[in-house]
């Protein structure tokens, strides 16, 4: 199974409202998360996309990319969650948009990889963007996920 | 129609996430909104709430809010939406929730009211909450809404 299906079965299964919003895994490269958030299910008052699934999207690529980093390093079990963000939507999305998570730096990495590995729970902070189709930021979000056992 | 039906309606035919969701307004009383979020559909990896319907049903609190407090003051015309956030996961939610919206303080409102009637655009910031059924706050958020002409 590619790291792709493993995590868009992980989300549907385990996400029920990853379902409905038909969140699709597009492509796990060089250490970057790719996510396809459709435009159909996902829209608002002004036919663009709704708030609440941007963010979504944007705190799921984050998840996503942690869940698969974890796996290839070795990270055994742990449960990630969010602990808080902060979130800006500088153009609203009239079509489907694609999330995007890029590694932290590799200091940031490394200080949360010990951490975990020595006292079994640590914070990393990602920044996560949701990108129109030809690659402009409509969403910025910097999440705080925890990691622990 | 009640305000209660009205914003129900609203969100559930704008906004069809919503339906997934299962959100449903609560009350509207005090100048206050509450509403319901249910467990089912909404859960995550460790089976509690996912961040990503509490953070909805929190910026639609506030929405929600905007729209009825727009309405019973004659602000015409406009739409909603938001610009941005803070949220903090103070605590994990294993049960269905409550979001809330308090209004902001009057100063802040009637700021809020000038701008708009002046200039057709104005900005308000609402803090919304997610309890859990015994009132423990488990979500905070703070939003920037825009209404626009």
């Amino acid at each position: 199974m590619t790291p792709e299906h493993y995590l868009n079965s992980t989300f549907h299964e385990q996400i029920p409202l990853t379902r409905a919003m038909g969140l699709r895994v597009r492509q796990w490269q060089d250490n970057t998360l790719q996510l396809d958030l459709p435009f159909e299910g996902n829209t608002n008052h002004t036919g663009s996309l709704f708030g609440g699934s941007l963010y979504s999207a944007a705190v799921l690529a984050g998840w996503g990319w942690l869940t698969l980093r974890q796996q290839e390093t070795g990270l055994e079990g742990g449960h990630i969650v969010i602990q808080g963000g902060t979130v800006e939507y500088p153009l609203p999305v009239f079509s489907e948009a694609i999330a995007v998570c890029a590694p932290p730096t590799p200091e940031a990495w490394q200080r949360f990889e010990n951490m975990y590995r020595r006292h079994g729970r640590a914070r990393l902070t990602l920044e996560t963007r949701v990108l129109l189709p030809d690659g402009e930021e409509a969403v910025r979000f910097s999440g705080q996920y925890v990691l622990h056992r």
